[in-house]
């Protein structure tokens, strides 16, 4: 059989980009990570090392820090949708340009109840995301978040489940759920506004997770992607991965001390991970 | 020249933590770091591998969990304290206890302006620390805050320094000031309330980072250390770490674009470090 | 309408196994991290939060500790595909298991080329992984290397490519090639002797790698697939990711100073990273 | 009480350096992270913002690129050392200058037996280091190696230590003995050849660490810190840092299978944490 090239790409990845925006009464801090990706007519390159259709990384980053000037203004969406056209349409060789923009939020810090001008803090570990995938003839828009820590004290048990020979976890219909969540939804109507339609999503997810009475992982997930769908009619499906960041009742009873549900190990490792989409029929 | 045992420690790191303290109300959630040295007469464990002076750090972890129950109720500063306590009173061998916490900070989740009684979200990567040091006849106290990331987008410059023949940096009057800092400070008289005093220092920190027009980083971070001692009767001393988070202005002049401190290039490697003590005559 | 769940699984991530396997002249010790991710019939777990067909992550993580002991004696894809059919012939309700291992790589300390029986140093952050994909009906091992830093300060160049208004970068014919490699290769016919394929093929990869005249890591990167490809007929596929880990020229120029391709800036970020599979046609 | 400027320094870190150092027949290939830290009359840098004493950090920077073409060509403290001199030679307000090099190993590939001219591999995460700490007077120079992942599966135990209230752990006879060492060593007599140095001293704690019979971590850390004091007499002291990678026998009795120390959990956290001195009279 024959040996040939399959599918591939290449592109520039972790340009660390930030931006001022300098408003009347305050300046405005962003800060993101941008990764380009393309595909397209690539094969001579990989097979005798012509490069005349090969668009240096180096100048993918420098295109992202020039079109940064003017076209980075709103959200990361928007943003990633710029660059992805671009890319497209100036160059021939390349079919598919995939932005993956990171960003990494900053809150103006407050103090007696008012926000300072230009002196910023970070939103901690927790980052909003965007991928924007654009051919010729089609466009694909994800929103999501990254890395948001979020954990409940009770309403959360997980009982009657299989139990077989190597089952040694206890029933429990009271224990700390907590998570990491990396979340994804992708847009059948493109929203006007982003960033209103990010803020939304997010305070419905966080809602549903405080709000829920959890049987399992498995279905406050579901829940949480069901409230997104309901509500928001341009989201065509929503996928969310839910490590379980499990935090252990110790054992006191050991030293004859009572543990009434109240001191736990936080563990890292090994630990459960649901992933799931929720979609529509 | 005879060969000897020279300063030594043990003990068990990374003991990882959560309590839930049911009020009334709501749930209190807490989540700690805790780190336990010992240091004392421990010569024969290592010349000979004699282990009857060896409290094993396994034993140390589960004291950790047992003294939790009743005794980690409060700040993170009394908890240290009743454990460095404990570990000098019931081990004769031991001459000094040093116990590090670190609280990985989380709050409730607000919505509609309301605080949810049992759901909370990570308050991001800064964390609340402290060291206590207890021998028979003395103790330390020191309280924290490490991984502070703060920037000021203006109020900042850097100007007349040496110039030497590999000077390439250039002089500005208006640059990003970005750090993440590290923060301790030392406590003369202890407070009645570690919280409160915490809380008190960190806002007078940053407020006077957000406030200062910078001439340098040292500049800033001395006038940091200073507003804490002069407010702060009690501090003796604070030591801050302040690692320049640079970010560049990207060169878009090669393109023919200004750029008016709009565009940088963020970066985490080299960065510029400063170190220093403040502290009373 | 109407909301459903779509893809979905749920599984045990990062158990962290070791094992001593001691033979009659020296001791085998081998180091492993194993995922186990379930899919199946999980509609109700997620929809009403019934657990009926859930068996718990911490139950999977048990029965890899308890089947290590008989069944983990040879290579990790070995490992895995008793684990992956060992998920779906007990449990009714799995139509796939998908096993990831990971072997942190260890090599007996050497002393005067004599291999100590029972000491051993870290073969560092180069590790070994496999993936096994399981239904009734079928199976697909993939076999990789991760991690593998390689570098090459000659035989390599950049040219001829694309320049536009945003192209700064200068062409070059000679500069270092260095790349962290991650590479996976799909078998259409399982090997007898996994660890002695896994190391012709390693071995060809570096081969490959090291005689290269690159004018391209495209180039390089379907130099190693072809290679493996060409002569191990039972791989229908060779998947590789090269990030490229740049080492820019330090302008010494600018302080009359030659720089004759000698000194360097290592860095990490912003980077290259090109990805392709090689296949057959 | 005055509030004062306490101890203070400043500098850069992580300047990330790689070189190529052409010989006849092959490449040598090197790659450092070097920090700089610098102590002296920065007093005015900090009260009144007057930069007039200050090398920027950037420049510091050029400095260890501009040096290294010449003085980077022997070991990792030749070249610290002529850094540390430069800046405190050249700069009057400087009065201690501290260097520290970070060395991370590469090896040149073997094919055949034969060693390729320029082709390399990663030699992992164990890293050679040093500091040097030098004054208008004076010189300190350390050694040390960081990262290293060494194990031993037998000629370990932990046995007849105390036991309390509080104890869990079980005493045993065999286990595994695993750690990550960092370990510095300091010179009273500077070696003619720091690399030979290195790689005898290096050599001595692994063999005396494959040997030992253990009691304790403690013992077998004192161990080898002695054997190296033995040994070299130019060596002062030298520091161990040794965390306890445990790896804990997984209970498989519970599902009546034996564990004749054959199946563990390796974890992370918390460790075991055991740090001495080891020095001469």
């Amino acid at each position: 059989m024959k040996i040939k090239l399959g599918e591939n790409s290449y592109g520039k990845n972790a340009v660390q980009l930030s931006k001022i925006i300098r408003h009347p009464a305050y300046h405005e801090f962003r800060q993101v990570t941008v990764n380009v990706s393309l595909k397209g007519d690539f094969d001579e390159a990989h097979t005798i090392g012509d490069n005349s259709k090969i668009l240096p990384t180096d100048t993918q980053k420098n295109t992202v820090y020039a079109l940064a000037k003017d076209h980075f203004k709103h959200s990361i969406e928007d943003f990633a949708l710029y660059l992805a056209n671009y890319f497209v349409t100036s160059q021939a060789q390349v079919d598919e340009a995939t932005i993956d923009i990171t960003e990494h939020l900053y809150h103006r810090m407050v103090f007696d109840g008012v926000e300072h001008p230009h002196a910023y803090i970070s939103g901690g570990g927790e980052k909003r995301t965007c991928r924007v995938i654009k051919s010729a003839s089609d466009v694909g828009v994800q929103s999501g978040i990254t890395d948001l820590l979020i954990l409940k004290t009770t309403d959360s048990g997980f009982e009657k489940y299989i139990r077989d020979k190597y089952t040694t976890l206890k029933e429990t219909a009271d224990r700390i759920l907590a998570t990491k969540c990396e979340i994804q939804w992708t847009y059948d109507k493109l929203p006007a506004d982003y960033t209103a339609q990010f803020n939304g999503i997010r305070e419905l997810l966080l809602q549903t997770f405080a709000g829920h009475k959890s049987l399992s992982v498995q279905q406050t997930l579901y829940a949480m992607g069901q409230a997104v769908l309901e509500v928001y009619e341009g989201v065509r499906e929503i996928h969310l991965e839910m490590p379980n960041k499990h935090h252990i009742p110790f054992n006191l009873e050991q030293f004859d001390i009572q543990n009434q549900n109240e001191i736990f190990i936080a563990t890292d490792e090994p630990y459960g991970l649901i992933v799931a989409t929720v979609t529509r029929e």
